[in-house]
């Protein structure tokens, strides 16, 4: 993480208590528009890139044999917080395919939607792997692995779908991917440059329905995301509340270690930022400044402002602190 | 946080993934005896500075008016996590002194403990101040409060109670305070160097019995904390799990935004670290590191290896990645 600048402040008591650090990139037309931090910096992208490896669920032919709606599309790009919306999508999915639960190779974990969770805990009941956060993901991967014919473990680094997704995050991102790392889901997570990313989502943002397939997989996908945030992630999440302030125009998700990418097509811009030390508190608070900074949000919609300056309020409800920009970005 | 230095890396697929920098002192006998980042950073201890904010407790003799055990002073000292015997303990604090949980003022919060959470939410019964973290120190403050014939609003920085825990830290730091935050228990929180919390850890190493009231304090504090782990914080948590792995010879305590201390009688030595962007992670892997580089805790006890290298396994148990300390440190 070398070279990383102070992108966000953490304040209480009128003093500086806790500093974040990172790299941000925003990519045009032309190639960087702007950038802080090191944009050559190595990353992975983590979930942030699910609408990348959603390519080949569209390009193979695979959503459009099962009948995938927008919907679906977006929870193929989530990290959903396994609401009862989210589990009811995502089983009703594989029973289309004619398939279940275990032939998902997420794993369990207890959802982050408290209504959920509570649901559990009163019927005794364990988390199954359509609450894990990236269930949307592996029904497309189990949807592009039946249309296709492949085999079962299609989270294994040579299996034809990760085959597939690393050539087109390579295309995507317009470089060799540095290797990869095995993410939380299972899934090989390739990685990339910071620029690379935001290249890929300037490609996101730029691409027309008028184009190839991988343009139209890319409209269809960035519009899915964007009109349907309840299914991006879920009730008091990032994505989903800052989609919906910026009404459908833009298309933004967020990655474990604090990643954070967005498609804006009416700029024809992408972005993408990477917090060095990972705190996704302040990796949501640089994309808020890179929103408004980029005229997509409103500093003043309670949703921005819950992310930036996030006051930040304890137990009691007294004002605690607040973040703040580092001086020197956005 | 100006000059931080790298301590903690997160490594995923053979690559580094995050960083985390900050600062660290070790103090002895003759004053810093090794230091990282800048020792002169100032900083907010939070919860670490507990046992500093319940010197007034014992040296007022209120402690020894109401019979404190050593249980309870452990308690007056934790983070805790709500678990059955911590709001037990609370509950009955309280009743003996004649008071109840409405005495408090640090507000309620969701247990951190999984058993009593779960149970919470099968009967449907919302938590109650006894279960916040900070609900020990409180007993504590309510204690003074009652012994000294002081106002209910304990957590008012004019309060005598908090003039006289500022005394005491101005006095075991070496310095003046730099201001206060209000704490997340809506306490409030005096800002000191790194180095001078670390000056205040070694008081309290070195302490002993035939010393001063203060001295007497830090040694009877010191050692309800190493003795009674279960009580400053619970089953699983950092705290707990390596001042049992230290044997009781050692205390040790964190506090929000990755602050960590350890006082270590035997060699007479305290030390304090903060991890510039909060993350806990990083401040429990340097509090081991540092412990490990003085002898005080076996670098292969499982109780180490949970927090450094603290192997990363995702949702199926496959390993992923681990943190490591950077160049430079430990």
């Amino acid at each position: 993480m070398t070279h990383a600048q102070p992108l966000v402040e953490v304040w209480r008591g009128g003093r500086l208590e806790s500093c974040h650090a990172g790299h941000a990139v925003i990519w045009g037309e032309g190639g960087v528009v702007e950038s802080w931090g090191n944009p050559d910096a190595i990353i992975f992208p983590r979930s942030s890139c699910k609408m990348i490896q959603a390519l080949p669920l569209l390009e193979s032919g695979a959503a459009d044999a099962a009948g995938l709606t927008d919907r679906q599309l977006a929870l193929a790009c989530a990290s959903h917080q396994g609401a009862a919306l989210h589990v009811e999508a995502t089983g009703r999915w594989l029973a289309g395919l004619g398939l279940g639960e275990s032939d998902l190779r997420c794993g369990a974990h207890e959802p982050y939607d408290r209504d959920e969770r509570n649901r559990l805990i009163r019927a005794d009941e364990a988390p199954c792997q359509l609450h894990n956060n990236c269930s949307g993901k592996h029904c497309g991967f189990v949807t592009w692995t039946k249309h296709m014919k492949a085999g079962p473990e299609y989270v294994d680094p040579d299996h034809p779908l990760q085959r597939a997704i690393r050539q087109a995050t390579e295309e995507v991102c317009g470089e060799t991917v540095a290797g990869f790392g095995i993410d939380g889901c299972s899934a090989p997570n390739f990685a990339t440059s910071l620029a690379g990313l935001a290249r890929a989502m300037q490609a996101f943002a730029a691409a027309q329905d008028s184009g190839d397939a991988r343009a139209r997989a890319m409209v269809r996908l960035r519009n899915a995301m964007a009109t349907h945030p309840e299914m991006v992630a879920g009730e008091g999440r990032a994505c989903t509340e800052l989609m919906r302030a910026m009404g459908g125009r833009v298309a933004i998700k967020t990655g474990a270690e604090a990643v954070f990418v967005a498609m804006i097509p009416d700029r024809k811009l992408g972005l993408a930022l990477k917090i060095a030390d990972g705190g996704t508190r302040a990796a949501e608070a640089a994309v808020v400044a890179l929103l408004v900074r980029l005229g997509a949000l409103d500093a003043a919609h309670p949703m921005a402002q819950k992310r930036l300056p996030a006051v930040q309020r304890n137990w009691r409800g007294l004002e605690t602190g607040e973040l703040r920009l580092a001086a020197g970005f956005a």
